[in-house]
């Protein structure tokens, strides 16, 4: 009965997701560069970031309004991030989300460009006012306080100190033997920061109590981690067309994972520990609404893609 | 006496631009991303952007902090663009500032980091609020409508209506003829979107009325345009040394320019006709306190690097 009421809340909302992104990503953007962001953002990805967005505001009456736009700036910024971390000079994929990755399909330098105009879009969804650039602000849904909050906890979760950040660890860890601790703090600020900056944005489109807000940052930095865990395992037990990404691609790269530096067995009880983690939050959060948060996190656990 | 005066107001300005750069552009960013950003930034370039934000909000006397703050976020944006934009991928240049370019000095996947990183950090600079990831906000002099709509302004200059957007017009144009519409609207978006937002920003850090923000918005088109264009002649007329940037690079890039579509004598014309243009908008503003954008103006125009 919860399990279906969950699959229709999250085809519904997913369908929503999707047609907001279609109407906020430009067609229109000149030479070529639309279609370049368009190509890496729409009709692909399993939007788990949006999901935890709109759960997270469900959870407290949030704003609608303010989640969408939450939901998909999120999104932006994760698929902004995997257009940059596809090109040659970091991983050097060409499959991702089942197609060619977007510098084979436009070339180096619009995928660069499509990646930074995605990032600033993100930041444009979250600020809506009149179209113009030299417009006086004009009358929307969303708080300014609650733009700047939504602004604010993206920026820091996407830049130096959370995505960003973690992908320059990455970078300088290729080859080199890991130990867990250096492990999770580069996936907590590469995958999770953004994970749960994605929670605490749609917390921020409702009204929290000091301790449910820290709860939820717990939930989400636990699924967060979880999450990643999880890719690495996918990554050595899956094929490449069930991942939609090409497989193998840590190992053949010689990067330290959660399965080379844990194993595969103490990785899936890692995995498991996290969910349980993130549920023991979730249930001090005092939240009434929160069965679409606890269903997202064994979602993620349970996942085979 | 008043030029002696706006020296000494720019020497002051870029003093405490530059202290604020130092502190916020982060020393602890993992694994050499903050030593890449802080390369990217510090230590360089001519500031113009910060200037014309910080006499914008001067002239409507505005929030001091959230005016710093937006001159710090526009000059990061700006400097993030460039450490994009030499890349190999984008012009392939190797000199900036007088130094080498950022992939040169830290790899090409550093620089692209670096480059995502200073973007998020702009809107982490327009909105501040407690340290953490996962704090609820604390207090600051900034007015949460007031970071919202500096995001704002900032995001669309960035994004694929401003900046982006002009960069892609300028990546299919390389060999192509273009016209001086077409090499306008290039140039209104590449240079013109972040200079405009520049001005729009400071005066938004105050109070205006809708007749002095059209009046601002019409100035920063025609600055940012001048900007251009006097660039244009100076990659034609001036050394590298004096550049600090790899002169005759548009030529040997085959790139459209002022130059090349107008001819020497005619670019140097439109230079001094769009400054009367500013000028002629910053007289329509009725803002008393206007004599620094007023010589900003000129010293775009007259400039010799």
């Amino acid at each position: 009965m919860k399990l279906a009421d969950f699959d229709a809340w999250m085809r519904s909302e997913l369908d929503a997701v999707e047609r907001a992104l279609e109407r906020w990503v430009p067609t229109d953007a000149p030479a070529g560069l639309g279609l370049a962001m368009r190509y890496g953002v729409l009709d692909g990805g399993k939007r788990v970031r949006p999901l935890l967005v709109l759960a997270a505001a469900q959870a407290v009456h949030g704003n609608q309004d303010a989640a969408m736009r939450a939901a998909c700036a999120v999104e932006l910024i994760h698929a902004y991030s995997l257009v940059h971390d596809d090109m040659p000079c970091m991983d050097n994929d060409i499959l991702r989300r089942g197609k060619p990755t977007v510098h084979v399909r436009y070339g180096e330098a619009q995928a660069m460009l499509a990646g930074d105009a995605m990032q600033a879009l993100a930041f444009e969804v979250l600020t809506p006012c009149a179209n113009s650039l030299t417009a006086l602000p004009g009358p929307h849904g969303v708080p300014p306080a609650l733009q700047a909050r939504l602004c604010a906890l993206l920026a820091r979760a996407a830049g130096h100190a959370g995505m960003a950040g973690g992908q320059a660890i990455d970078l300088v860890s290729i080859g080199r033997p890991l130990d867990e601790r250096t492990l999770r703090d580069m996936h907590h600020r590469k995958t999770g920061a953004l994970l749960q900056a994605s929670v605490l944005m749609g917390a921020a489109c409702g009204t929290t109590t000091p301790a449910a807000w820290q709860a939820l940052s717990e939930y989400g930095d636990a699924i967060g981690l979880a999450f990643q865990v999880v890719d690495d395992i996918l990554d050595v037990t899956q094929e490449s067309e069930t991942l939609g990404k090409t497989a193998g691609k840590d190992a053949s790269d010689n990067k330290p994972t959660y399965v080379t530096v844990l194993g595969l067995d103490a990785a899936r009880r890692h995995a498991a520990e996290l969910r349980d983690t993130a549920l023991a939050a979730l249930a001090r959060s005092g939240l009434a609404q929160a069965a679409w948060l606890s269903l997202l996190a064994d979602k993620i656990v349970e996942r085979d893609s």
